[in-house]
């Protein structure tokens, strides 16, 4: 007989639990097995009902999986990033569509003129960033909800990806991740996380 | 005999994934019932597992619960988020500890030197906000992993609330988050999302 711990008192199985937050780790090496295409529109199919402002959905994916695209990106990537982002499976390329207000009155069709509300760039580039981020929070949830592990990377020039991949002047790139099935991990065992009390506290009045 | 469709191939079971995405939804009004402290907690011991750059962890969380915390956010809040703020059981304020640097050499013990990679406090800023939008990602799907609906909100007067509730000027507030069992769904249905060919593209070269 086990004592009750907070995993107890979640809706969500262990298991689960475990998958997408306990067990997973961020991976450094991965296996030769593939990432397919169909994997990658599983993941979105789930991931995209996360919710983000006006339902903006503005997080673009592209991936890099030809060796002529991977060596496209290697020259922008920080060395200690090198060697995993050229053998992992897959690399996306993750980045927020500043424009992506055009779409709203098919996406938000309550309140289409949400569009004119962000007819500022300034700040539809905030607002683009933000829900594109919070969609990356979602989306390495859902690469491990796969069974497959996600490395993010923030160690690159993102002003020379940027211009290689995304020229239009459209597209803010944010994150680079990896994608496979985890190998060895090298480096260090889970690093310490702060505790409840460090991160929330409650407001006496 | 089903067909076989893209959530089959996750490792997550199905259960799970309607939990954490599928039949989520943005909740717009909440029932009575509270969100206890050891629910938050549970939360909090399953989220933090989730990546963040040089694991800096910079999401903070400030919970509003008495009537008396409550007053001194409402005149901060959009008139069309006031009611849901007013009666939801508990309100995240969710912000980035700019600051999370000094606790590096701690949380990132193998290279203690990336609190002086973050000395300059503007690029920080950004570190900070965009660790804790991923984080913020990871919180929004905890809620859900325990069984309740998450209300996020971005209307509302960012610089007033974080003069009336961080007026330490180390943090930067990002999101307003209501918590609760939800209620009767106000408004309109389930959204459309994108397409995974209009999010996903492959770089053929």
């Amino acid at each position: 007989m086990t004592a009750p711990t907070s995993a107890d008192l979640l809706a969500l199985d262990r298991a689960a639990q475990d998958l997408l937050f306990r067990a997973a780790r961020t991976a450094n090496t991965f296996t030769d097995e593939p990432v397919t295409d169909a994997q990658v529109a599983a993941i979105h199919d789930l991931i995209r009902y996360g919710p983000t402002a006006y339902n903006g959905q503005p997080l673009r994916v592209l991936l890099l999986r030809s060796p002529e695209s991977r060596a496209r990106l290697l020259p922008y990537v920080s060395s200690s990033n090198r060697a995993k982002t050229a053998s992992a499976p897959l690399v996306a390329v993750l980045a927020a569509d500043v424009d992506f207000h055009e779409r709203l009155p098919e996406l938000y069709p309550h309140r289409p003129q949400a569009r004119d509300w962000l007819a500022d760039r300034a700040a539809r580039v905030e607002q683009a960033r933000f829900s594109a981020t919070l969609q990356i929070g979602y989306l390495i949830v859902g690469v491990r909800a796969a069974g497959l592990a996600a490395g993010p990377m923030a160690g690159f020039d993102t002003a020379g990806v940027q211009r290689e991949f995304f020229p239009d002047g459209r597209h803010e790139v944010l994150l680079l991740l990896n994608l496979g099935h985890p190998g060895p991990h090298i480096g260090p065992t889970r690093l310490p996380r702060l505790a409840t009390g460090e991160v929330i506290r409650t407001l006496d009045a």
